[in-house]
C-alpha cells in the first residue's frame, strides 16, 4: 500500500464522478427549461453553501492536499464560476493538477508536519492524520452535499453516479 | 503507515461524529416540541433513505469493512432501529465491533480479495479497493446524508460536529 492509492487515486476518482453528476444536474436543467442558476445557486439550508461553493471546496481540498503533501505550490483559483460549464473547467484543471503527481513524490508525506490556518486558528497535522481526519472526510462531505442538492432538486441520481462506475 | 489507520481508525471516528449529530437532532426535536420520529423519518428526496437507514447504512459498511479485512465473521444486526436511543445503541455496538480489531489482524489485508454481491450482481475487489472504492466513500456518504437531513430541518449543526473536535 502507497499512500498515493489512499490519496490522489480517490481524489481523483471523486472529481471525475462530481463531473458526471454536476452533468446529469445541467440536463435536468435543460429538460426542465430552468435557468441553470437555479440549481447552482441552491442549498439545502439557508446557512448552508450553495452548490456552486460545494464544488469549489470540493476543488480546494483535493488541491490543497495534493500541494501539501507533495510539497508543491497550492495552485490559485479565482472561485469566479457562475455556469455548469466553469465549474466543468474547475474540475479539469484539478484534476491536470493531481493527475501530474506522481507516488514517490509522496515519500515521507505521511510523516510530515501540515499546518492549516482555520478562521485564524492554527491547525497542526501530520500528512497521515491531515489527509484522514481533514481531507477526506471533507471532501466526500462537499461532493456528497453536491449530489444531495442535486438530488433534493429532483435530478434522477444514483449512488453509481457518486461512486463511479468502475468500482 | 498501517492499513489500520486508514481504515477502521477514521471508521471509529466517524461513528462516534455520527451518534454526536444524531444527539443534535435528538435535542432538537425535544425544544421544538416534534416527534423524534418526524426526524428519523426524514429524507431528501422521495427515493432516498431517510435518517433511521442512512445509520444502519453507515454501522453496516463499517462493520462489513472490519470484518471483511480482518477474517471476521460480519455481525449480523436485526434492522429494527426505531428511536435515537436504538440508533446510539446500533452505532455503539459497532464501535465496540471495530475497537476489538488490532492492527496485526489486518496483515496483507490490502491485497486479499473481497467478493460483494450487490443486487445479484458480484463485484470483486482487492482489500485496498474495497475499503477506498466502496467502503469509505459510502460511509462518508451516508454520515453526509444523515448530517444534510437534520441540517434542512433546521438543526444547529456545523462542520466540527461533522469532522469531530479533535482534528
Amino acid at each position: 500500500m502507497h499512500l498515493y492509492d489512499v490519496s490522489i487515486a480517490p481524489l481523483l476518482r471523486n472529481l471525475q464522478n462530481l463531473k458526471h453528476i454536476l452533468q446529469q444536474g445541467e440536463l435536468y436543467a435543460e429538460q426542465k427549461k430552468v435557468a441553470p442558476e437555479v440549481l447552482l445557486n441552491s442549498r439545502l439550508s439557508v446557512d448552508m453553501y450553495p452548490l456552486t461553493n460545494q464544488v469549489q471546496l470540493v476543488s480546494d481540498m483535493s488541491k490543497g492536499a495534493g500541494a501539501r503533501l507533495a510539497g508543491l505550490a497550492i495552485p490559485q483559483y479565482a472561485d469566479d464560476e457562475t455556469s455548469f460549464a466553469m465549474l466543468y473547467a474547475r474540475i479539469d484543471k484539478t484534476v491536470d493538477f493531481l493527475a501530474q503527481i506522481q507516488p514517490e513524490q509522496l515519500a515521507g508525506a505521511e510523516s510530515k508536519q501540515v499546518v492549516l490556518t482555520i478562521r485564524k486558528a492554527e491547525l497542526s497535522f501530520t500528512g497521515l492524520d491531515y489527509l484522514e481526519k481533514w481531507v477526506m472526510p471533507n471532501v466526500y462531505f462537499h461532493s456528497t452535499t453536491a449530489y444531495n442538492i442535486l438530488r433534493h432538486l429532483g435530478v434522477p441520481l444514483g449512488k453509481t453516479d457518486y461512486l463511479g462506475q468502475k468500482r
